[in-house]
């Protein structure tokens, strides 16, 4: 198999905005995931932030782009309905998506599960044990029961979503809340990941097992080389008398 | 529990053009079905129609809808997105939406399924058997194995839809080809169903099997007086130590 | 609808030998649930117990169930392999089963999942929080967003189970775990709840929203009159050469 | 990856007693599997037959096999339980199961799936439509549209079998039937995929598609490096007030 082609899109303005998030992501959150995932797990990465010209993606990015890997958070509505189109178009012929964290926010998500995405959320830096659900899961491979995350935003159920296709994680917080962490869906040719950790305060992109499930998760989205479905008016076999 | 109301919309527009659509559902494929629901099923029923004011859908029809039945064909681009959304927000709360036979590339359907909707079809008339593939759901309900119908319109795979929750049916067509003809989605709160049969041009919605699978859906898809998730920000518990 | 038929089955071992439990439980677990389901929810209920005669479910008591409700614990190992494989038989025609909390380590559980549905466990009395995943789903009907018990056994995952076809509760505990706490399952033309809450120490079956999803979850589980599939050689359609 | 280490089963009596099935099978199914699979997709592979001292597979074999094949028709009633039982938990602990057409009837794949796996069929070489229902999963790689097979046994729903984790492919045949014939399950760590195709009386084991569809089978099951689950009492958090 040829290496996959990895593209890490962020809005990348907290880390401009903000001195303290710049300390844990100098390079941008998108920088810190790129760095890991081309030099220790062997993947053909480019970045893509929102403030370039066709707000990092024109087609032939897309087009060139295996696994399209999103994070964005305080600026969901600039992006472009034409640039969620077509990301949409590519998942829909075989692209990958994984969407983290909050990312369950962002129009692309949102456009491809047809709901609101909601779900309750806390920010005081409480743990969090992200427990592996299937374990047999080629996104779970390398891991322990547990991923343990020392200081995390909370997101709570009830996460509307639709149900997913597999659900390989779901995550316990202190406060009482349980959340599905890990949701895996099969689109068009297309597959999408969604994985709830990572926040601009805490340095969980830089967690070896948070980064080892974003490898996982690369390997699994990235497109296998089945049909592509024909549609429109279809000739029947010759043999079958389908008017008798 | 209360008697189910049930909103049927058509665009109402083949049985206005032509007589030989008009000689099958005088009173449109909405009225067809809405007699039979309302005489035989004892549901509370309306109807609405595409050139009616507000498409047919003003706010006060949908608040007080349970379920809404969709048939559209040729006039899917007159659906105005704000009743899209309008739609959209009252399933994703609860109201059931099944979607019939050319309603696949309807904007509500489409919108809630995040993908493309496109399948194959061919126009000769052909037998249609719709085999029960999950004989103890709610909808396959005082059916027999299969349902057979004599003519109809083919739809064939791949059929680019997410994967349901429950596939109850499953079409073969003489021609060579089979589809996944009853689909079960929850979104939201809401639930939907797309059921396959149905063509303005033979008198499928006359067929007692058709129509009993119709009312089963009615049932199954109507509002359940489920919980109303709270979303965003969320206390936790006061006897955790969240932040030790 | 005629009224639906509910048996509920307990082993009845830890009432009679622990004065503690039958302070809880004076006429046994069974005896609780039956006696609320038959006064509240308008059931018609038996209950059987594993010493009775035939271990409480001779063929003409299974024949006349339409749900059959399980409670057992220490002597799962008693049920004879007879009698599981007579149940198997009759969910596969159609009857419910609900397995209560330790149920899950029963003959028919383990029978009806092909896997070992073990699982971690804590007796220490901490609190659970049952979290509504699926809040359209006729079994979360009446509930608010979550349930909280005040004093439970802790289950935590891996829960050794197939996928369920819908996870409908997710439990929380202090200790650091989360449960897939309602988990509904088509096996055959019946259907297959399991639910986690319930342990013999404490009050858990006098608890009304637990009792609610209990009369919820039967009515969801009851047979519907769908097909009884024919199975073996098989005649093609008169019209078709099959072998040109 | 190291290479996957595959054993093919084979109950290996049809070709010993029946000339006509030793010549399309002279070193019988197995053989005809097992040299395709090494020789073009880079498999380590070996057989396993009913007749073979511990029915071909001892401890050392199963505990050194990371995907099993399974093929089996007339003598399901002779695999010895004890068998079964290590085969099953094998599968728990992370090994692939594939079981090809008429294994659909052997004593592990109902173990697995806990349900009759009944069936209807027809015997006189009709021709069969493999469709492609689910374009991105890794098993449909390298297909077109559809497989289609000149001469097979027909199988048709009802196949009383638990709804797919994912369902890939769902076969047509012209006398009125269709089957899901490629199903996906997880079961424990490890993976099932149940393959429709196939016939001792047919050369569809050499057919170049369904050979490929084997490979990737192996592929898409073999162990992944997830997690070991740990059962049992459990110990909680320490800064957590259980029971305040």
């Amino acid at each position: 198999m040829s290496t996959i082609r990895l593209t890490v899109w962020n809005e990348f303005r907290h880390e401009k905005a903000k001195p303290e998030i710049a300390a844990i992501y100098p390079t941008g959150i998108h920088g810190a995931i790129a760095e890991c995932l081309k030099k220790e797990k062997g993947l053909e990465v480019r970045t893509a932030t929102l403030d370039e010209s066709d707000q990092g993606l024109p087609d032939e990015v897309l087009d060139s782009t295996d696994v399209l890997m999103w994070w964005g958070h305080g600026a969901h509505g600039e992006v472009e309905d034409s640039l969620v189109d077509r990301i949409q178009a590519r998942i829909l012929d075989g692209m990958g998506l994984i969407c983290l964290h909050s990312a369950h926010f962002s129009k692309i998500f949102k456009r491809m599960m047809g709901t609101t995405c909601n779900l309750k959320w806390r920010e005081i830096g409480e743990k969090e044990r992200i427990w592996v659900i299937e374990p047999g899961h080629p996104i779970a491979e390398g891991l322990g029961e547990y991923i343990q995350i020392p200081h995390a935003e909370m997101y709570g159920e009830r996460f509307d979503i639709p149900d997913p296709d597999t659900l390989v994680f779901v995550s316990w917080f202190p406060g009482g809340e349980i959340f599905r962490s890990g949701c895996c869906y099969h689109r068009g040719r297309g597959k999408i990941f969604y994985f709830r950790p990572g926040h601009e305060t805490y340095p969980i992109f830089h967690n070896p097992e948070v980064l080892k499930v974003l490898a996982n998760a690369v390997n699994w989205a990235a497109p296998v080389n089945g049909p592509a479905p024909t549609f429109g008016n279809y000739k029947p076999l010759e043999t079958v008398p389908v008017a008798e």
